[in-house]
């Protein structure tokens, strides 16, 4: 086994949460698939007072990057369905929760922000949802507007919601 | 404190790597800042085996999004001097890599797959960097191109690199 590869096999260091999001969904099921199918979703961000500072100059910008994680994703799989098909695909080619590291990331509109509270639009995550990072939209580092999309093309209609299928099931 | 935050303040589940990402660049001085300012940095990325099923239909993204651990910044700062300006943002403000969480998240642009490996250009992190998710871009998430970018506004160069600034150093 390479150096590198053994390296990148040690344990990685713990992360933290910096916050917590607040949405209308308690549950995926009903939830849009992905932030900006229903922007009218309003949400919250409360960050924790240690990283109060951390915020400064954030409301520049138009959306944010919020990377969480996703904490109530059933156990990670490498062969997926997701919502919007009805064909098998690898977890990297789709955007579903059940990932190898439930990572979760959307682009949010940034409607204010008030001290530790953050007012956002265009929320797709759960509430309570664990914050990891803040991430500045930058349209020269993150939009690529004709970028070719693989099976999600023509597939993508505002209509669609999450069912249960890659939520944790609770007994 | 609000239980929600007593949630999240606990430990979260540890990562783990599924690949290494191969670049040019050995120290962060002089790498490029951000993907898109080097659009001709041609790397590769080998996924560990154990995840080869997770790259179906990865081949059809023209980009995809590399979620990593910057396992080289420096430790975290709350407030920051970016390289790309004068004055100091908060870290959540700006891209740079001593953060809470050391997530990188970069947009690349797909040139190839074969098995294991796959070939892109449009990278910017550091040579053995553990990744931890692909994700498809798809331009209906992801792609706002008017979006207001704050300070980081008429700031964007393609010859700026970056210094040591946020590189831990070694003796």
């Amino acid at each position: 086994m390479h150096n590198e590869e053994l390296e990148c096999r040690a344990a990685l260091p713990p992360m933290t949460a910096i916050g917590v999001i607040h949405t209308p969904f308690v549950h995926a099921q009903g939830s849009p698939i992905q932030a900006v199918m229903d922007s009218d979703a309003q949400g919250t961000v409360e960050i924790f007072p240690e990283f109060a500072e951390g915020l400064k100059d954030v409301a520049g910008f138009e959306r944010l990057w919020l990377i969480y994680l996703l904490d109530r994703a059933s156990a990670p799989q490498l062969i997926v369905r997701p919502y919007l098909d009805i064909v098998e695909h690898g977890i990297f080619a789709t955007r579903s929760p059940s990932r190898p590291n439930a990572i979760g990331l959307s682009a949010v509109r940034q409607l204010g922000i008030d001290g530790l509270k953050l007012y956002l639009a265009s929320v797709d995550m759960l509430d309570g949802t664990p914050l990891l990072d803040i991430k500045p939209y930058v349209p020269e580092f993150d939009s690529f507007p004709a970028s070719r999309a693989g099976w999600y093309e023509g597939r993508l209609r505002p209509d669609v919601v999450a069912d249960g299928r890659f939520e944790r099931q609770h007994n």
